[in-house]
């Protein structure tokens, strides 16, 4: 929570959840990546918030830029982003997309199959493509599945393939999973990275670049290790596992960048129990699931709400969103202390907001609108 | 799968995602309810879709409407519903929006604990409010957890203070969870109410409605019991707990008005293996939880997906959406058979999507567009 936020919320008050984006922590956090990580190119994952003013700072600021689609590539060109400051790092796209791209100048492709690569070889002919490979993600909070990434010794055919197409083989990406808080994970993959990047030197193709990914963490409601701490350790395990040859690298993080810049304010719509000796209240705000939490999906991202009463008696809640939805609540399964004295039509804050919330919300279930946004 | 719905994708080729609903689906389905409990009127659930064309058609066949908020109530006005055919039915609301449901002419509201009736009774004076009680919804496939509703002794409680600040206690509602095979599940919430009524009764306080909710089914993959099956057996469950002085009812379908009345076709993005001895392909389609299928959450909805080559060899896939989001996985844990030959470009067509989809839509998460909605 930021003065310049609590000055905005007190002096334009509104009906209504609403986020608010501070736009000098967004500056803050590209700075501490640029310092923390000097040889690393920054490629803001556009996703995590695409609000134009976040966007326009990030290209002032010198930041490439992630995209997960053609209309992503288009904003952060809006934002003033040349075509060469942009990945589409999305590893499933139409042939159609790429083609636009390609059209548009974007030259940067992520691939993790030979279906995709001969895609980009038909669509954006000699464009540089790089490999997701998989790897564990163990302790993030958000983990990733294995939708993304194929296993390291199919990633060396796919850029082989992608060579022999006629595509520049420029190197491999992974992610550790979002929002992790071991910066440690990052050793296994660079070690598998290596043994891809010597595999395909022998075979005569010298890969470039690692994309280091995201999953640098947004402070919640647990204390998270600092970007300095991410950096070194990153660093330390490039050493060891590419020695004096350390290939270019680059890192996409997206909640990292804006995750702490942002905060909801919400408001509590009801406060009731399920029976006279229920022990736990249930608290109902006007924002849920579908207008903006999505990422309380099964209690993965616990934000720290923050009432005017936290020096005061807490008790247990459940916390739930305002739709006619069962599954739109927040935290049930592990519940949340609230204070006691806390009212309906009291005003929340909800930190920890700036990245996954509002390009999440819903058109409008329930005929609730969109989460209003403010980048100040 | 409807001609009509296979005429207009014939005649109307386009690129992405899109939801198409056939009115003559939703017809009959509305006349199959009408026809199964003759006397039971039915309050269309606005939020499984509100598209103008399903409530205009709905509002003309004499339907009634379950709004979860302001904008759907009025969403039905606009339909040319007059506000007496109109319930509040969400537990959950801030009292400026009861005044201005008020102002619009609703007098009908749900409730589930005191403070709830407490807004009702100072921001619609007057009005008939029905509580919703908790109930076993064992076996529905998207089932309701304890949000909504509060313990049938509660009730009592609630109704009686309801009573007390000059609202008409009008009755009861329940919902034995959304898309239920069972329709014997109606029972026991009956037998629970029955004893409200008998309790309030002593008190001096007649209900008069019991709200049987949602829950009929729409047919997915697996078959399920008729409408006329449903009508038969919670006729009986009535007759049984109430004997000869049946409760007026009233339902509030929504997946069972309009769930089989929809067909998305979609696009096969990318077919690719993990690894080269991976036993499951990986088929990723140009629609995904972020863009209409949210209800795959937990997989919870299998929808059937149909392609051209349904009479071919099949073999296990993990189906996943476009968008960077790991959690954008279809089928997973449950592998769904697929086509060998199924290839990258081919259309597919996911039945059964007229409810919950389109409105549950994202308003750009990944850069992809909202799925658009044709109603013919």
């Amino acid at each position: 929570m930021t003065d310049r936020i609590k000055e905005f919320l007190a002096c334009n008050k509104e009906d209504g959840p609403r986020l608010v984006v501070d736009l000098e922590v967004v500056r803050e956090n590209y700075l501490g990546f640029a310092k923390a990580l000097p040889d690393t190119r920054v490629f803001y994952a556009v996703k995590a918030n695409p609000a134009p003013e976040i966007l326009d700072l990030l290209a002032r600021l010198g930041s490439c830029f992630d995209a997960a689609s053609v209309t992503e590539i288009e904003q952060a060109m809006a934002a003033g982003a040349t075509p060469e400051r942009i990945s589409y790092g999305n590893t499933i796209k139409k042939e159609k997309d790429i083609a636009r791209a390609y059209e548009l100048g974007v030259r940067l492709f992520a691939v993790d199959c030979e279906a995709e690569a001969e895609k980009v070889a038909r669509a954006a002919p000699g464009s540089k493509v790089f490999c997701r490979i998989l790897c564990a993600c163990a302790g993030a909070e958000w983990p990733l599945s294995r939708k993304f990434g194929c296993a390291p010794e199919l990633a060396a055919k796919v850029l082989e393939r992608a060579h022999a197409l006629g595509l520049v083989a420029h190197g491999l990406s992974f992610h550790v999973g979002s929002q992790q808080p071991n910066p440690r994970v990052w050793d296994g993959a660079l070690k598998a990275s290596a043994a891809v990047f010597r595999e395909l030197a022998e075979r005569g193709i010298q890969l470039a670049m690692i994309n280091l990914g995201g999953g640098f963490p947004a402070r919640y409601l647990k204390p998270v290790p600092g970007v300095k701490t991410y950096g070194q350790t990153i660093f330390r395990a490039l050493r060891k596992h590419f020695g004096n040859r350390i290939p270019e690298t680059i890192i996409e993080p997206g909640r990292g960048l804006v995750g702490n810049a942002g905060v909801i304010e919400a408001e509590v719509v009801l406060v009731s129990r399920k029976s006279d000796d229920d022990p736990r209240r249930w608290v109902y705000l006007d924002i849920g699931k579908f207008n903006g939490l999505a990422e309380t999906m099964d209690e993965m991202i616990r934000y720290p709400i923050r009432t005017d009463r936290d020096d005061e008696a807490m008790s247990p809640c459940v916390v739930a969103g305002p739709t006619c939805d069962s599954v739109d609540v927040l935290y049930e399964r592990e519940p949340y202390l609230l204070p006691v004295s806390l009212e309906i039509g009291a005003k929340v804050l909800i930190e920890g907001t700036g990245a996954y919330t509002a390009t999440y919300s819903s058109v409008g279930f329930n005929g609730f609108p969109p989460l209003k946004s403010y980048v100040i």
